[in-house]
């Protein structure tokens, strides 16, 4: 296997030692620069003592010059609205970049505005139509030939992944969706906050960003491009695009997500048919697993794993059918997914250095 | 405050533990049996160390005369199927009964015997229509003279305080109510399973009972009770009554249930006209708390107590309200409640012993 | 009960929130001020919504003229070093005050600023002759007439208790003590800190401060003060002190401490001999439970109260006492203990508003 | 690299588990047979669904003749007492064995029916003294040659590797050894116990089996070994041997243990020289991290992976030196060191397979 040379950029946050932890141990990859703002200067043993005898490598600060010339691709795993002020250098030099943050997912910039409060300029709105939407689920082949990766966030992945072959089918209603997504603490990042404080969040519970959560345009793209098919998606008027109803919530763990997805069926099915979609829709895809009713996934079944598992049931007491769909957020959510998709640009095996 | 004799049978399982701690303590109270198959003849000292210097009494094998002679007032925590064969014999000798379990909550034996697989006697038939649904914020004066109390089961309270008031004003539609509960691991009781083997249960989020919950009949029972007016409803067919699809979800945390409810709204509302049904629908309820938008309860909030905290937005996006509904799953959802309904029967003040 | 004026300094910290807990339902208390310079002007339901419909009461800046005019007693839950600022002027004013922080606790100034590295000016040394040390159990009749109550530490708490009849009775040699300590998260208070953030701290244990814990001379001064004879120990050289070997943990749970300490015995004993000497020390102590070996305590009996469980047992092939003392830290480690001194201070009966 | 079979009897607990993971994946290893009494007859996969799509393998009983005949190597992860009844049988069919249980690990027999409570018949009191006593930093080039390990249990690993340099070069007094540990829920194993549900465990800390751990003999066994060195030291009396005092508790996590070692310096001794001999000692063994001080390791360093981690401070107050250790008690305390024997053992790098 050919070596690439890879660096990161935000290398001491949650995603950024995962994907540091991967790529270290990556036959395809020799891992160069380690950026991190907060720790320049340091070496990332002594930031994280477990990388001891493992890696001994230093934190540098970011310099555009030394990062494109010494790399073939770089992961960005910066804050949103930070990400975008970094991406277009780095591509212009022409090194491929898998972006971790929202700020290539969103195709309107117009969307992203809304969310997120910041606009695109006009270098980065070219960029919205060339960026990947990095699920290999869904968009396998523009990734192998994409320049930059947009790389899904969190909840969207065991979302989008959960629903997508029920929506492919059209089994069930574009209207009323209803998902309950439940994401361990490292999900919020590791900036220091009250919430996130031990003796707060440990026997507790409960919903936050309950109204406005800024991954709810990424979900609601990829479904109603997938319902509507994504060609002629981009005729379709707004009211036709699917809208959810989605509640995030904090779970006192450190790692997984775990989302309850209610759809209603168009008409009644059997647990077989809709099995039978399902593995079909991910025959090839190496880290979805899909459980048999009446299995179901639980957080643990992934945790520490680049895996989306699903399950279902179907409620025929009220016409729905229900989906739970469990991901480890810091890798398939995040770092894994990243690598993931850094393989298949790379021509590598998709699982290389993933389990 | 004339003292009323109290026993427990059930009093090792972790209601009826909660239920001595309260009464022990109680000014009206004289706590006089208590009754526990599994370790009859030891010091409750013995199993509970923390009753040291608080409470030396020993445990005592059901025996009806003993009990039935000395007690005013029995609070039954015993499994689903078993309470129904000690509650008959108890209301005969004179004793009023508070019944933690779900054998008098369900009104029709046929959907009780679908639900929980055992059928009811002629003598508990007939204490169907007598037993009075436990849930002092909607049947107060019912309660006060009733011989015997069902007690409500933890994701019933949770979910019909929640919601009670959308439903009493037809704000909501009656179909297509999602209910998501999660709740902590005290709510599956204290006999041993794998599942809640710690090291199995930490660090791990799951749904279970996806298809069939047995709180669902009564869930069901009394929300349609409040949706189609009690009255009428009697005479209302099978097809109009109200049908929920309900997932519940294991917390890895001791106490605390946190329902997740989404309705379709008949028209749009503010927030100010909700919140206002809300305050009037419970202004006489000393332990509901209605928190002002965006303001949300968590599960902390009410750990240890008796309250339900209640908070909702309004997902005009989608034409939904979102209600989030928390409480102590072994206080308002189990001891607590019995106690509070023990207060209303004896003329006690509604809070008497509660926090 | 004729009720004093109480007013809190430090309300919002995690002891000054038990203190408001315990003393709004105190009956012989008149919750008057509740001092906050990091949310003044805020009612304290708006910090913490739990206080709904308990507690209406808006959280103000220190005032001296306004807390000393208003208030008999006042509570100071203060970082080390800031107490010693306002505890002067308070009792200048004729306020009796109860300080939680370290800063009357050890009777040589010297001590105190080699450890916390602050000096005491010259009014501050005249009172840690006045300051009385608030550990019920060992010094009831000199809080009775105290005006000045330095609350002990929540490891000091846990230690001397464990270990005072021991000692007292010279079962055990002063030389060697070694006590390995164990603390929940609320133990290191509410400030934020990367080792306190929930995905850092939850799935990890680790010591801390190994060499070095500022509650190390509290400890010392205690045990040595106990073992040589409080009065003549003043005249006693340094040489003779005890020195302990102490080493803190910290547990990911919210609240409680175990230590386990190990004494050499001088000569060989027998249980029962132990245990009398235990019972006898704390038979007029109403928050000290002594276990009979086998039995030993565990954090979970006193967590939510203001007991402190000592359990022990006799390693005989080494020699060696172990002995294992549980307090929950914010009640008899802090708030709990505070208000103990309260009722002592006051009159009221010792166990007054506790559990 | 030549593969060998290996088979696995005890193959669903929590080591068996462990054992399964690693060696599914590790390049010298033919996975043959996985041994369950308790789940024959299923797919691994019904019982953890984790390994779905990764290994599809049934579960069968133990047949003495198929396994044997099978496999090179066989892993017994099975209760003490019963691994004796098994080992002989598979050595006399020249299979090597790898006995994860107690059975083999003490080499008096009188001592081990002492703590264990059973005889070694004829036979296998011959084994202990061929059985390898399986810690590679101690005993690398026997374990080499050996046809029986017996694999250390999960504390004596961490406290023996914590402090064999101190005693190997009589830094320390061999009396007064104080160890003070703390370990994972995992540890306790799979079977069930109220101890070890959900809701007693968590938000809990205790010490147990305070006076009889039976991994003190293992303990003792080994340090008197390291101290008095190993051949000398058959002639000693039992006087002379190295008694420790040594408490367990129990953490609320999935995995870890930490211990704490007092010790007490002959001499006054520098950090930097105390330094020296750890890395000396532990110069050629991959999987022992010794930590410059001040800086200690944490369970959460070791968590998943296969190292010991070993920091230390000198208290000069007192004149003692605290050790800290960690290891993952299922990898480096089981399952881990088990597969490092085996790489031994078959001329495997050390690593090959473990992390």
């Amino acid at each position: 296997m050919k070596k690439i040379k890879v660096s990161v950029i935000g290398a001491t946050g949650y995603a950024g030692k995962e994907l540091v932890k991967i790529l270290m141990n990556h036959q395809g990859v020799e891992l160069i620069h380690l950026i991190s703002s907060s720790y320049a200067g340091k070496n990332i043993v002594e930031i994280f003592p477990e990388f001891l005898n493992k890696l001994d490598k230093k934190l540098i600060n970011f310099n555009l010059d030394v990062v494109s010339q010494d790399s073939n691709l770089v992961f960005t795993a910066l804050p949103h609205t930070v990400s975008m002020d970094v991406v277009p250098e780095l591509l212009k030099k022409g090194v491929k970049v898998i972006d971790l943050s929202a700020d290539y997912r969103i195709k309107d910039p117009a969307v992203y505005k809304e969310w997120y409060e910041k606009e695109h300029n006009q270098i980065n709105k070219g960029l919205l139509s060339e960026a990947v939407y990095g699920l290999p689920e869904i968009y396998l082949d523009k990734i192998k030939d994409a320049l930059l990766v947009a790389n899904p966030g969190c909840y969207p992945t065991s979302i989008i992944l959960g629903i997508a072959p029920l929506l492919k089918h059209h089994f069930v209603e574009p209207e009323g969706i209803i998902i309950d997504s439940k994401s361990g603490a490292s999900g919020a990042g590791k900036k220091l906050s009250l919430g996130l404080h031990f003796a707060e969040c440990n026997e507790n519970f409960k919903a936050y960003n309950i109204i406005r959560h800024n991954h709810i345009p990424e979900i609601e793209q990829e479904l109603s491009s997938i319902y509507f098919n994504e060609n002629t998606h981009k005729q379709k008027q707004q009211e036709t695009e699917i809208k959810v109803s989605f509640t995030p919530h904090l779970l006192p763990i450190n790692r997984g997500i775990l989302s309850t997805c209610y759809l209603a069926l168009k008409e009644s099915k059997e647990e077989e048919e809709v099995l039978e979609i399902y593995q079909k829709f991910y025959q090839k895809a190496p880290f979805v697993r899909i459980f048999k009713p009446p299995n179901l996934p639980e957080i643990k079944f992934v945790t520490g794993t680049n895996y989306c598992d699903i399950g279902f049931t179907i409620d025929e007491r009220v016409g729905k059918i229900k989906v739970i769909s469990v991901i480890d957020n810091l890798l398939k959510g995040a770092a894994g997914q990243a690598v993931q998709n850094m393989n298949i640009m790379s021509g590598f095996p998709e699982t290389c250095g993933l389990v």
